[in-house]
């Protein structure tokens, strides 16, 4: 299986299990719920996120089962019945889910990922659900946050040692490449998920040698082609710059082209001098790579000012997220049905932002032109949008802000992505996820892809919709 | 094994393989390397961290090798030649280590896991060292803040649903064990690592029954021995806390306790009036559990202000860190031999606080009465600092600032853990870690403890280790 995540069910929060346990005892496990995973604002004060982390997560849900050793465990606990641990033995996802695109880019209170199934099913899986989507999402919008800094630039992945656990690592090699990169260092990554592996060399291969020179000298011989030079073990412009000089003039003579990297000291300054001492020398085809606790606005600062950088090593902050390491989603019930009836449910909170929305639901995007996306709107699941008609948006919040718009197309963001456990079909591969994100960025005005103060751009919800919450709000406020 | 860490050698930087090829190829391979690994500077703008990590990575090292669909991977890539990939079928780390207790409080610049092995081994184990002690060693540091903000009470860990990938919940849900946590939400850790697994419900088990009464009356019920009700579905002071004041008030009568838990709203204020309520209605020992994007700072602030909390539930930014996401920790070559002789060695850098300290180096802690840390001092390996002697430190950056102490104390903070690839014997099980940091933060005064703006603490190396650094420095700028 494509995939590092965990196949056992017991990948859970205890709650989830006391509550099934719960269900089953008054004969709830059965009822159909649906839930809703959906974010609440946008990391990195950004304008739009990207989900991802879909693929995986199906593929862990097809497998998700019980083990033997997982339930003589539950059992040690003294909390669970033998009866239910037994039902537990037979447990296995079998829910219906309609999801968006790897890929896409979306935005606070869409639904882009919802499960129908049995009450205890959905309800086990939150966790798996919660944790693979947030994190893939974080990454992959990082990933494309930094992308578009540098001018839709090289972009290489260098995260696994500062990455979050060994998952932490392997899942942000995955996510990256969706937003943007072309490459991880990650081994791993590259045998699991079948992208570029990439690297030059390290501080300790330099001081390995008795010399920089014969350290480089050394590499080159061994690795001719695209030797990349790692030039500030000791000092990058009076020292490594000339090395690397010399060694590519040797590499040259045999036809070869080099390139060096450096991961220290004034980014600006000192790419501009080595560029500068590369064109004297005859080496304008040589590349430069830069590393060194980069993210998107330190390099946005640096392709503003012009630095002569060719190729991006981002490790830490592409992978983690740097100073916001969690993405906020969350997965909620919004329908539950007894027997034949269903009824829509909401939370309300005493925060208004964690309010949800009810009922079965679905997205649309709403077009003016062609790759003009104008608006986001989320209806119940039996209305149809359509082009060339007026269609009323409502902020989410239900409150009495309206717009209207005549879309010239309509794009439905939602697919059924399994049927009854099953998946319906096979996913695209990476490369695809990627290609797509860089045609659906392409459709959004670039005020909305501003990497501060980005213009916000509109989701909203349908008339029915707004009735039904605004129903459900009345109903309860007046039993106080 | 106790770990959910990779063993596939795969798990590393593409470099450190080409690099390996690289020493082989030179018939360097078989040298003996020393690499520390340490850390710059201290997370969270703190004055101390907690070294986590070592047993699990000790675990994953024993077992660390290519496997066969590792090499015919790396086969297909064109860049590695046969024999080299036979000499990778026999790869197994046959080093030495040195480290500090998990649950230890370190400092920038100590050598906290110090590898001794043959070039290429010590090399290709760089990533795995540097992910799993960077993350651990986040979370513990993490966990301890945490801890000590809320005057040691009781914190639950609950990030499973946004912490970074699977592992990144599980190795969190270890490490922010060791850091003072109590438990965890995550029922796949508690097995792992025989942690208690904790929960109270979720908003979806309030909204799946008609009402609230409803759906606290069945979960009591169920789980009659301490129910936690979750009071802010609807309206935590209008509806949430009378339904729970009901519903406990059945217990009571079968001589059960209760708790209630809210996860919006203000904490403050709300867990005020809700135990106002609580007392009113007679139930003094009903226990009030707080969750909602809790961290250190919030924590500090209502202990402060003496709100009266329980129980703290933190999930998102005790198991990813929050606003600071990584830990600094690096590994950086020291010494490398060439037959008989060897080499100590540095890094230069262009940024200053990049250069490193070279040599066989060890590490011990000075106390000046017992229990009262004063000093940590980095010596070479043959200097043994005594107690009752003057001891002279200098500055880690080998400048003119000394000090000296008479230590009443002496203690080694580094014991060998690990000889030719095999543990030298059992890990101590997390809850003795535990107790060890709990111990350990008893022995430094309170001012290095704050949270913010702490006291610094000192860390030197000693005349000899200075003595070292500088006849390198003055070695590589000669050559300018």
């Amino acid at each position: 299986m494509n995939s590092s995540l965990p196949t056992t069910a017991l990948f859970t929060d205890f709650y989830e299990l006391t509550m099934a346990q719960g269900y089953w005892k008054r004969g709830m496990g059965s009822q159909t719920a649906v839930f809703d995973y959906f974010f609440r604002r946008q990391p990195f004060q950004g304008g739009f996120s990207v989900f991802a982390g879909l693929d995986p997560l199906l593929g862990a849900l097809e497998y998700f089962h019980f083990g033997q050793g997982d339930l003589a465990y539950l059992e040690s606990l003294g909390i669970f019945e033998k009866e239910f641990l037994k039902y537990l033995e037979g447990f296995a996802f079998k829910g219906s889910i309609l999801a968006a695109k790897e890929g896409e880019i979306v935005f606070p209170h869409e639904p882009l990922f919802r499960v129908e199934g049995d009450l205890v099913q959905a309800q086990i899986v939150e966790g798996i659900v919660l944790n693979t989507l947030n994190f893939q999402s974080l990454v992959a919008t990082k990933s494309a946050r930094i992308w578009l800094a540098s001018a839709k630039g090289s972009i290489m992945e260098f995260g696994l040692r500062r990455a979050q656990g060994a998952d932490g690592a392997l899942s942000a090699t995955r996510a990256a490449f969706i937003g943007g990169a072309y490459g991880s260092s990650n081994s791993l990554g590259g045998k699991k998920f079948g992208l570029p592996v990439l690297g030059t060399m390290a501080h300790s291969w330099v001081m390995s040698f008795p010399s920089e020179l014969e350290a480089f000298r050394a590499y080159a011989e061994i690795y001719p082609t695209n030797a990349v030079l790692l030039i500030d073990t000791y000092n990058t412009l009076e020292s490594g710059i000339g090395n690397a000089i010399t060694v590519g003039g040797e590499l040259k003579s045999k036809g070869y082209s080099f390139g060096v990297r450096l991961d220290s000291g004034d980014i600006d300054y000192l790419t501009r001098e080595v560029r500068r001492r590369l064109d004297e020398a005859g080496f304008p085809e040589a590349k430069i790579v830069v590393s060194n606790e980069l993210d998107e606005t330190i390099i946005e600062h640096l392709v503003a000012s012009g630095a002569p950088i060719d190729v991006w090593g981002v490790g830490t902050n592409l992978v983690t997220g740097g100073n916001e390491a969690a993405f906020t989603g969350v997965y909620k019930l919004s329908s539950i049905s007894y027997g034949a009836s269903e009824k829509s449910v909401m939370k309300f909170s005493d925060n208004p932002e964690k309010s949800t929305n009810p009922g079965r639901k679905i997205l649309y995007r709403l077009f003016n032109g062609s790759d003009n996306a104008r608006l986001d709107l989320i209806t119940l699941e039996d209305e149809v949008p359509e082009a060339g008609k007026k269609i009323i948006g409502n902020h989410p919040s239900g409150d009495y802000r309206k717009l209207s718009i005549v879309p010239t197309s309509v794009e439905p963001l939602l697919s059924k992505v399994m049927e009854n456990g099953k998946r319906t079909g096979p996913a695209p591969n990476l490369k695809e996820s990627q290609a797509y994100l860089a045609r659906r960025i392409g459709s959004f005005d670039a005020t909305y892809l501003r990497q501060l103060n980005p213009h916000v751009y509109k989701v909203s919800i349908s008339d029915r919709l707004r009735e039904l919450k605004l129903g459900l709000i009345r109903k309860y406020l007046k039993k106080y």
